[in-house]
């Protein structure tokens, strides 16, 4: 890249630094209903907190532009994320970064689907024990196990390894089990493991969408943040609240139609502690392809 | 440091990651009238803007922490800074962050101003080399050179260097030359140049107000703000807008009581287009000295 004004070659922002700058621009982004961004503290979470979170996940982010092994860089990832008092801020937004950054670094003229399919389908045992570890830096909001997973429950953290070697589960294999249909109607299981193990379909979408888009990049990813609630359900949402407020939300964000709306329906979630976190860990995500693919802040 | 909850001794986070942090809880304190904020974009300058040259910056923030030489440091932090198109957005910060970071690294029981003045003393013709280089990256805001010293105007970039190496000049020289009183009432030079070459005073102190105030970090940062405006002129106004404006920013700052107040003056100084720079350079420093002596986000 040239500058125009000097003529002088200008480097390029590495993948670490795009990951940790879409995480910033992801909490920016407003309005976001139900969530923090650069207008909205929560009660218990604050802006300023997200922040740090973001500083504090480089490291782990540069592990995996280095190409270091999914599960220590994301291990590295939360537990320096983890350094604020607001407790879980990124966690999310950081599974999905993890191996988006690795495809990235690996050919930074192809950050596709392909590309990233193929880290995560080529994670190891050693890789689901580092995302077990991860768990023990940071308090996750998740659903019981299904039936015979018990000793698989992410919460007993580094507990479950054994089990977890004894299985000789990767973190790929744990992330499909957790994208599978959630009852017999097809109703999807978490929505960043069905990212993880399809290609990060919706990521890609929305990516597309916020290079489409035009404005202040941060406006654009509450754009795309509203889209992608809108089309589908929120896990965060489902596992703090239930399957039925989780549809109400999709169907509600589908028929916002202006920002002082969305600034209104935001009002209410805040009072019914309502927060569509997975839904912002996929704009994160797709902040993240967009600058790797050209947008510019 | 240990963890509450888990018992498990945490990692710090180190000089260079505090410093961008602190570079993120300036821009993002609210109000400080007639800068950029979390509440407030200018018509040429976006928040966003800010979050990209935080996060550009990181790469020489972390060569400052391992030592390296202060003017190569300085130079690639601003480059990195520049990968944005707002222009110029933490330049002053920089200037400022760059050498107490690596008094920090050195010693981080002891960042004092003894220990920061021990750095840019001993700086080099080579320093000040990096420091014209780093005009290079990035327009800047600057008065023209004093009598004689034309060779030496910092908008020469590299040309300049011959010239400083002839003279024999290191940064600390040139910063003690632009600290220098403007005239012969005493006025100051340069504000950011004053801490260069006294060891940081306005920042150690404002630091200090930062550790004794409470509340979230940023509003702590948007009231320094604030009173470091009330203390003494900015230097970015008197050289946009002269002295006169210059003091009265000043005498008004020490006027204000209420947030309310801050940003109806706000209003007022962006209608104006003045934007007192300096003093949120002074602010983010004041922040990282804040947060490497503990301050908890």
């Amino acid at each position: 890249m040239t500058d125009a004004r000097t003529g002088r070659a200008r480097r390029r922002r590495g993948p670490a630094a795009n990951a940790e700058l879409a995480l910033l621009l992801e909490v920016a982004g407003t309005p976001k209903p139900g969530n923090v961004d650069r207008a909205r503290d929560l009660a218990d979470l604050r802006f300023e907190q997200f922040l740090a979170g973001a500083v504090g996940a480089r490291p782990g982010l540069a592990r995996a532009a280095a190409s270091d092994a999914v599960g220590d860089a994301f291990e590295t990832a939360v537990a320096g994320m983890s350094e604020q008092s607001g407790g879980n801020t990124q966690f999310g937004c950081l599974l999905l970064l993890t191996p988006l950054v690795r495809a990235a670094a690996a050919d930074d003229r192809a950050l596709s689907p392909d590309g990233v399919s193929a880290v995560c389908e080529s994670t190891t045992v050693d890789d689901a024990a580092g995302f077990y570890r991860a768990f023990e830096h940071v308090d996750v909001a998740v659903t019981d196990p299904p039936e015979g997973m018990d000793a698989l429950d992410v919460r007993r953290g580094a507990d479950a390894v054994p089990e977890l070697r004894e299985r000789g589960l990767t973190l790929f294999d744990m992330l499909h089990e957790s994208a599978a249909p959630i009852d017999n109607r097809g109703t999807p299981g978490d929505a960043n493991a069905h990212e993880w193990v399809e290609g990060f379909p919706r990521t890609f979408r929305a990516a597309d969408a916020i290079r489409a888009d035009d404005g202040p990049v941060s406006d654009r990813a509450a754009r795309a943040f509203l889209d992608l609630l809108a089309e589908a359900e929120d896990t965060l949402v489902r596992t703090q609240h239930g399957p039925e407020v989780a549809r109400e939300v999709c169907d509600r964000a589908a028929s916002i139609e202006s920002v002082e709306e969305a600034d209104a329906w935001g009002d209410e979630l805040v009072e019914r502690g309502i927060n569509p976190g997975t839904t912002a860990d996929v704009t994160a995500a797709a902040l993240f392809v967009a600058l790797e693919r050209g947008v510019a802040v």
